[in-house]
């Protein structure tokens, strides 16, 4: 057996540093590193033009690698996160500046959060009901840290979030008046609108978005509460909040890496999202690993290296070739003119970004097909 | 920040043995032990009584823990594993007799599967491809050691499998003529019809995979290569296999845990799985973070935590709540009486067990409503 201190291909990593993509393990992710930083570069460009703050939504990525690069070269000026796991990950990872996008209700969990707000970090969490502003002033006053709060606004995804504008003062007063808490704004952000093929439901969609969002700043206004942050907006929408005047952070992850459900949306000129908008900088690479029935080949990534939850992935620019069936750890490719060999690897765009990464530990970063680096899905797993 | 080798609640694990179930966090996975041990030990009586042997699938699993306890309790002669690097995972941890249920074409993946088989190590293969048959015997010879290899035969999922008779009796000539080869068999399993709901159409499926595996057998014994291995069927469709006079082997993994896609199944009574044949052992522990919205409950547990290919997982014996949408990181319930506040905590059975443990690095294990033991899923992750 094998020193377990040191890293194996196939085993513990997918590759090494300057192997040829081809010789890169199967089933894994690989980020196209030119497609991920021209996407950076372009939304970079496209929040500086809107003067809104790109606060890059981590959940998606799960990686302190990317991240960073969402900072350095991207130009976000934070992150967000879903969990409080996640953001420990990317607290202990140096990240000072971090917005927990959800209600964090439960007493553990909260007194986690307490625990890394310290000094120099800038720790924002989302609250929508006032049950748990009480809970959250009392974690932060015994550690003796401050906890920032947005109040959330349902704007249509019938999640979480308050509806009623009385509700959401009364929550916003708790907060301003509670130790250890600041009331720094409101979260607003419909996330099933994001996937909306197309243009013109997305602009109806938001149009009642930013109609409801000036709504809550007017009765915020009225209680002489103002909001240092208004955040919303995902990949894609956040043109929409951008525009609006009202929002001056958005939240959008998906435009990092792109995915087979995003590319399909159009924008407001009828053209893909994968076309022209954003590159598709995230496959899973994958093997053949059967010919043995006539026009179709079996590849060996299925259920347990992504989530079909938005549609099945799609071949990556390879004429006639269409996967049809995902199973537990096989993908069946229709293949009528008999293209593919057993052994041969092509690339899938997945179906949905966020639930793929989470399932893996590597980002294999390929540019001019050599590998250039690897990096750790760092919070992978982290749902609490 | 703490000493990070120090195991923490609710980053690096979500329990401690001792700990009420109640305190546990969430979300995570927990393994009802009473119902976990009263399916090993039905399935056992079952495969005793039927005189054939078990070989639990750990790719349900990936659990080391639970694979032993399939072997100790339950009765097993061995285990089946999907991948190399999970069959590695499940040879380190001790595991003698392992089936790879699946083709091993790629030279790294040959190479690697060849360095586990050491002396005592009995390990298996498919193949349904003859250029794969050299590949095989070279690794083999040069590691000096023996792959046994079944020839799968394509009986009805049209994925993996070769559908010809003289194809499948050229390969089994080939690996018997192979150095470093041996010829053990055939493996027969149709994926597909596990998951019919109606007995009466499982029934005709297995005539078909009982009739094809009988006409592949002969075809052998008139090329006089015996089978001393006949594999094949899961948890929907086994006792069709048992009962066959053709199958010594069944390769059933589900049963240990059930999920709420082979709940809905019916035995040959008209039964539901879950109300007449096993027991729910498994469960997402998923904690209310939003009651914001009247009517609705909103959990902890989304995609990212679950996979819903096969449906939405189910809420467990709790009257009037049903889980309605699943999102990234959150679960929508439906809960028109308002039963539900936030920090409550429920079971889920999730839609599909496979895909889903694959998500998790922990499984609580829980008696009498205490935590008895946290058993990590050992081979998450392994894909390649």
């Amino acid at each position: 057996m094998p020193d377990s201190s040191d890293p194996e291909i196939g085993f513990d990593v997918p590759a090494r540093v300057g192997m040829a993509l081809e010789e890169v393990q199967t089933p894994c992710l690989i980020v196209d590193l030119d497609a991920f930083e021209a996407n950076l570069t372009r939304m970079c460009q496209m929040a500086d033009a809107s003067k809104v703050g790109l606060r890059a939504h981590a959940k998606m990525h799960k990686s302190a690698d990317v991240a960073r690069r969402q900072i350095e070269i991207g130009g976000a000026i934070g992150i967000c996160c879903q969990k409080v796991s996640e953001a420990e990950v990317f607290a202990r990872a140096g990240f000072d500046n971090i917005l927990i996008t959800n209600q964090v209700c439960d007493p553990v969990k909260i007194g986690r959060m307490a625990a890394f707000c310290q000094p120099g970090k800038r720790i924002i969490c989302c609250v929508d009901d006032i049950n748990n502003v009480a809970n959250l002033s009392a974690a932060a006053t015994k550690s003796q840290v401050t906890i920032e709060c947005l109040v959330e606004l349902e704007c249509g995804t019938q999640r979480c979030g308050v509806s009623d504008l009385d509700d959401l003062v009364k929550i916003a007063k708790a907060i301003v008046a509670a130790p250890g808490l600041k009331f720094t704004g409101l979260q607003a952000y419909n996330g099933r609108v994001q996937h909306h093929q197309s243009f013109a439901d997305r602009k109806g969609v938001e149009a009642d978005v930013v109609a409801m969002t000036r709504s809550a700043i007017a009765a915020l206004e009225h209680a002489n509460i103002s909001c240092e942050i208004v955040s919303g907006g995902g990949t894609g929408s956040f043109t929409f909040e951008a525009s609006s005047g009202l929002f001056n952070e958005i939240q959008c992850g998906s435009y990092a890496f792109m995915d087979a459900d995003y590319g399909r949306i159009e924008n407001a000129n009828g053209q893909r999202f994968d076309r022209a908008e954003w590159q598709n900088a995230l496959f899973l690479w994958t093997s053949i690993v059967s010919t043995a029935q006539k026009g179709r080949a079996v590849c060996d990534a299925g259920l347990k290296v992504q989530s079909v939850d938005s549609g099945l992935p799609v071949v990556f620019e390879r004429e006639g070739l269409v996967y049809i069936q995902c199973s537990d750890e096989h993908g069946v490719i229709e293949d009528s003119a008999g293209i593919l060999a057993v052994n041969d690897k092509i690339k899938l765009v997945p179906g949905h970004c966020d639930p793929t990464c989470n399932l893996h530990d590597w980002y294999v970063c390929v540019r001019g097909g050599i590998v250039e680096a690897l990096w750790p899905v760092s919070a992978r797993g982290k749902a609490f």
